[in-house]
């Protein structure tokens, strides 16, 4: 399963690919941001976006899209802008075929990190673990990426099979062994 | 100057054209509104807002594009596919070329009808008013789209020489007979 992840923005929108197997294990495909200079007129911008999420598209195929989902009540300076490339993500998902999900930012860390209120750092640092790379993707917008990618594929329930059968790195909660970790220290942090 | 307008949304999105002369007069040349079922799929409903914008910048050949300015604070529930929807108009329009311009709604209505908290009924019945209709299109979405095209090229000034010179229908303060009008029974209206 080919994953295309967007963390949507507009000065920043975060684009990342993966490939998931069967066994859960997660491959790095692709990793990108979109960055569109503040002082360019909206339109534009939102131009750059979309060209830069089709470019993908057309190159690495993927055959699912995973989109963080925006809520209006928070970040309200940002969040129009924000909403503005995620319909353009989402419009460009469904003209190329793509089955397309939408997941918040708590379901996401969960997923990733076994801990729905983890920070940036370590949704970042357990990304590079998932993806076997020697540190986190920079800038943030780009780790987010890979995390909904990655997030999409193991909530869609490509690796139950693997999971039942006791895949590697996998505990019979379906948590990676690393995910167990860090809810065990997040837990310690919390009750500290 | 031949413009399109969209007032976005992901329900129902209204698109207008309209070609304005260097009189100011104004002639409707489409008006139209992408419906989308509340049921069907986000990316979807998304999509067909973008193919039904598409398809009218292809067959019409607009030079400008207005298009309604969203605001975070009003209406939560409905502010994010009316964002998602935008950002997907704005970024078609500068695909195409366009120059792009967003007004408020206020600054449409004050364009239209000379006051600038106009209600529906009254941009649509001046809508009709400046394109020769013998009623206001329906529904509002898509009065509001012709509302915005036309707002869009007479703040651009298409029509100042006219003014200057006196151009049919117009008044020293840039407005039309019509427009004064509105404002004067408004004004009667408040101070009743």
């Amino acid at each position: 399963m080919r994953v295309l992840g967007v963390d949507p923005g507009l000065t920043r929108c975060g684009i990342g690919v993966v490939d998931i197997g069967a066994d859960r294990r997660a491959t790095l495909v692709y990793v990108g941001v979109v960055l569109t200079p503040s002082g360019d007129p909206l339109a534009e911008r939102l131009l750059a976006v979309s060209r830069g999420i089709r470019a993908v598209l057309v190159e690495y195929a993927p055959t699912a899209m995973a989109v963080e989902r925006v809520f209006a009540q928070h970040n309200l300076r940002t969040v129009m802008g924000t909403a503005q490339a995620s319909g353009i993500a989402l419009a460009l998902g469904a003209e190329h075929g793509l089955s397309v999900g939408l997941h918040t930012p708590s379901e996401v860390k969960a997923a990733i990190t076994g801990y729905g209120a983890a920070d940036k750092a370590q949704v970042g640092a357990m990304v590079a673990r998932v993806l076997g790379l020697e540190s986190a993707p920079r800038p943030a917008d780009a780790a987010d990426a890979l995390a909904l990618a990655i997030c999409h594929a193991w909530r869609a329930g490509v690796w139950s099979d693997a999971s039942r059968r006791g895949g590697v790195g996998l505990t019979g909660d379906g948590m990676t062994s690393a995910q167990r970790a860090w809810r065990a220290a997040e837990r310690k942090a919390v009750n500290r």
